[in-house]
């Protein structure tokens, strides 16, 4: 497991979470992700997770970039359910500074009646891209973590494109990356589930996503050029908030929780909005 | 004028073009832009533009945030034609790793017909925005440049979401940011207009923008926390390719200009998709 620790260095997480090892800054880490990811130390240099900040392995201009629509029984719950099923992943960004680490409180923004769920996980590009073809790009993903894509629904819905409800401060907490390796093949099935102050509101398998990471990413880079450190979020099964009768999203208060499989489990606590005036 | 030399220095570019007086880094100017600004370097320390690699006064992980259908005229000729005038600004978001200086060659990538011309201007945030009034908003404007969408319209349209035809590699290219005050309000009406192997192709005013600068950065601001540093795009008139008949479609070997009173011309070369797979 990996984490950045104060900004900068791309560091392995201890097994109890109490301590990280620092690997490289993390420019050196994204020039040579998969060689320093496969040599990471044993721990002998850790520092106490107190003594430090935890951010997402994450570059700056990073492109995260995100499926709408991926699992069938999410697109039939939710504003698209009267339209064919997608044929190409519908693709939508998140900006680097919406992302952060577990334990984050994210405020609900002014005008939002709460904040929605969708359980998540997160690929992490490991190698260029460029007119690349599915086995290759899939190939090329360093690691996954789990993710929550913490939606301002009104903010998404207020036009016909959805960037603004999908870029609030803090709003896309990551885990740590997990080595591809020890993950495995998203396809073959990993269990994830959302809970809600502990009450189950998402349950699925990977093996349900319909545009796989290989696809997808080779797609993209049909367009434009994936870097090493680009990160693909691949959707979020049903049981999403809004879709709901009545509707049900976050309020200050809550907690809600991402397990999936092998990845671990994403905590994220909800605040109100005048924190936002408190951390600019 | 404001340039960033050599990838980390943001500096001042002399009236003929030929040379640049570094200003300060690019994290230091954008943690005090409008003083800095103000107290530009008279040109004393200054390099030669050929001793630089010119890129744009823009932080790595910026947001880049665009609003399309923004004109009436554009909406009008467009796929949106046959729905209402948005009320509320529609928002796309760009990575800033699509972002280039003037005379970047453009590669057309390799699935799409060629690429259509968006010509805009860039309005870039000089202050940190909460919550804010439009009023508020605007005055943190610390400038503006010209700004050409270059557009990926196979890929824009795949899906309901725009993102990956708006990210191409090189595709965002900026002209010179100039301060907002030798600017002016462009409500007041800049003349705008685009050139395709010199031929018009694009020509309205900045007045007859819909949603302004002031207030879709308020609007904005309620959902997320606008940094100094951030991009917003103000959408681009009437007169796109693929609305023509027959469609117009740039094609290696073709260049763009976009030309907007106050802020200069910013021209870009058309290449073939070759072109990326030689400088990835």
């Amino acid at each position: 497991m990996v984490r950045a620790a104060g900004g900068v260095e791309v560091a392995a997480l201890s097994p109890d979470g109490a301590s990280v090892a620092p690997i490289a800054s993390l420019e050196e880490f994204w020039a040579e992700p998969h060689g320093l990811l496969a040599a990471r130390p044993a721990g002998g240099d850790a520092l106490p997770v107190s003594d430090v900040r935890l951010v997402p392995p994450v570059l700056p201009d990073a492109r995260v970039i995100c499926i709408g629509l991926n699992y069938r029984a999410h697109v039939a719950e939710g504003s698209y359910a009267d339209q064919e099923f997608p044929e190409h992943p519908t693709l939508f960004a998140r900006w680097t500074r919406s992302l952060t680490v577990g334990d984050t409180p994210v405020p609900v923004p002014v005008d939002e009646a709460g904040l929605d769920w969708e359980g998540e996980v997160m690929a992490y590009v490991g190698a260029p891209l460029v007119d690349a073809d599915p086995e290759s790009a899939l190939t090329a993903v360093l690691g996954y973590s789990t993710f929550n894509d913490l939606t301002a629904r009104r903010a998404q819905k207020l036009t016909s494109q959805w960037t603004l409800g999908k870029n609030a401060d803090h709003s896309g907490p990551l885990g740590p990356l997990v080595p591809a390796d020890e993950v495995g093949d998203l396809r073959d099935g990993l269990r994830i589930s959302t809970r809600v102050n502990g009450e189950t509101v998402q349950q699925a398998s990977t093996a349900q996503i319909v545009h796989d990471v290989g696809r997808t990413l080779a797609l993209v880079s049909r367009t434009l050029t994936l870097r090493p450190g680009d990160l693909l979020a691949t959707g979020t099964p049903a049981g999403v908030g809004y879709a709901r009768t009545p509707p049900w999203l976050l309020q200050p208060g809550d907690v809600v929780e991402v397990e999936v499989e092998r990845l671990g489990v994403l905590r994220t606590p909800v605040v109100g909005a005048g924190h936002r005036h408190r951390t600019r």
